[in-house]
């Protein structure tokens, strides 16, 4: 059987998968932790597919899953560890398993993922980097496999296409992510609500966070920046941390002819994270390396010590520095 | 030739219209007035799909065409207008010509529309109230009458189709839809940065307005209801107005457990123009109703005169009596 990488993990073709799934009759499905609609949306469709073909089965994920998922997730099978043959979907390294990962971490037998990085953790693997979801890879084995798919594994699916596409806006979409869209449109989905759910809903907290973020507002370099800030007070007061955090960073990328956006998250007394955001000509490593940071072109990051000022001194020294290496002699602070 | 309605309109099969395009050579091609992505990306892809057939061809905008869609529109023909057969797209009523109206509004020979509300207007009317944006008609016709397709026409009728679909998330969609997003991927379309352009950008004054009027928020009945308030000094001093404000009524939808999100848009001293969204069992109309106003059931509005605090007080009594009729004695303010 062919490897994958360098590791002794076989990767499977779509047919090997479907024969490995109609050989066992057992499964444990793993998600990974902190699961995103993605994970929970391949587990549960596989679960449902899975049950279709009388298997017995049963879906573990590492961590509560949050309430919003509610219209696909149901109660599974039980199912006995030590007779169980254990899948992991949309895991792409044994780590991610999170407080599952001692029980389980060594006993994925199969794992099915469209993340470029897996790092072959699990005995087999079906991995197909070109789908934009694990959830998509599973639409397309369930069809193979010609097991029906009924109303509420559709809605699974269709939760894990748009979530990890930000509803069809980013670029792992690809004509067949469309087109499996457009089959899961055949089923009574109602992706108006899914989608109201899953992008147009946000908490009470979080939007109270928004507004004390939006009163630090500075804009520096002719506005070519914007700086906001997200001090310990405000998230003590509003109740919001780390993954309520994350949409903050996308406000300050969203501002018109805004090409750096930073915010500055206070993470104790004298210290903050530094998140940027950048669009072309500017390189958010770049800006972040010249403070012991690193990331992406588009998006990176640093931890920085010091007071607040400080640390905007800083992090708006380096901005500078890019700028005036692309417009040179053309932009002045403010 | 079948009738649209009781009016002296035309309807056309798909087949008919495009003879009709084949039949004649300069073209006048108008959009609706304030254009929105769909009716600007269906006039282009028509201007260059006639283009490939060696057809004449101007496309005349009402307004200002915005210039985030640059990245499809180009000058266009001259066309001598006596000489130019005209046809509308994306256009329900000459009303909504605006400034053309007078010199358009009886003059157009065909009609091409994704509205069920359309009223006629044209001589003959090519309907297709199926279709999520008129821009998806435009790609069926260009397809059946077999034209060149090429990445600008592609850029034009995915930008239709997105805007007038919220990125693929109302109810508009259908499985069609994504068969033809599926069908223009094909194409060099640069998605992601269409969709960056759409909908993840907004103008600093927009985001300032956002700020002030976050700042405003208040939460009544067991936090079932938001109020939120556009003051005319915020307007003035943001600069921002009419098409800005229309994203406020959508926050006050957004927040998690409103039912009822209220946005008081102040138009005059002593006049505020209510804004109500709800979700159900809340009837957003019969809210407006009780205060002279209307809509549909997700979403109505209403024009009171008043002081801010008296305007507040008639529609959180409104609320109150919609919120009592359906949570009898469970509802208490604050």
């Amino acid at each position: 059987m062919k490897k994958y990488k360098d590791t002794s993990c076989n990767l499977l073709t779509l047919r090997q998968t479907a024969k490995f799934l109609k050989k066992h009759d057992n499964f444990v499905i793993l998600t990974h932790a902190y699961p995103d609609g993605d994970t929970l949306g391949a587990a549960y469709a596989l679960y449902y597919g899975l049950k279709e073909i009388g298997k017995v089965a049963s879906v573990i994920c590492p961590d509560i899953i949050p309430k919003k998922y509610d219209y696909f997730v149901r109660k599974t099978d039980h199912v006995e560890k030590d007779k169980a043959t254990v899948i992991a979907v949309d895991v792409a390294d044994k780590r991610l398993l999170g407080s599952l990962e001692g029980e389980f971490g060594s006993a994925v037998t199969l794992c099915i993922d469209h993340h470029i990085s897996n790092v072959g953790f699990a005995e087999s693997l079906y991995l197909d980097a070109s789908a934009s979801a694990t959830s998509e890879i599973i639409f397309e084995l369930l069809s193979f496999m010609k097991v029906n798919i009924n109303d509420t594994t559709a809605k699974a699916l269709y939760t894990g296409i748009v979530t990890d596409t930000g509803c069809f806006k980013y670029a792992n979409v690809t004509a067949k992510t469309h087109i499996i869209a457009s089959k899961l449109y055949e089923y009574n989905i109602d992706a108006v609500e899914i989608n109201r759910i899953m992008f147009d809903t946000k908490s009470k907290k979080l939007l109270e966070l928004e507004r004390m973020v939006l009163d630090t507002a500075e804009y520096h370099f002719d506005s070519k920046c914007i700086v906001l800030t997200v001090t310990e007070e405000m998230q003590e007061k509003t109740g919001c941390s780390g993954p309520d955090l994350e949409g903050i960073a996308v406000i300050s990328r969203s501002v018109e002819g805004v090409l750096v956006g930073v915010t500055v998250k206070q993470t104790d007394t004298l210290e903050f994270k530094i998140s940027v955001r950048t669009y072309d000509p500017l390189n958010a490593s770049e800006i972040c390396n010249r403070l012991g940071g690193g990331g992406h072109k588009g998006a990176a990051g640093a931890t920085v010590k010091g007071t607040l000022n400080e640390v905007k001194s800083q992090i708006l020294a380096s901005v500078k520095e890019s700028l005036e290496k692309i417009y040179a002699g053309t932009s002045s602070d403010k």
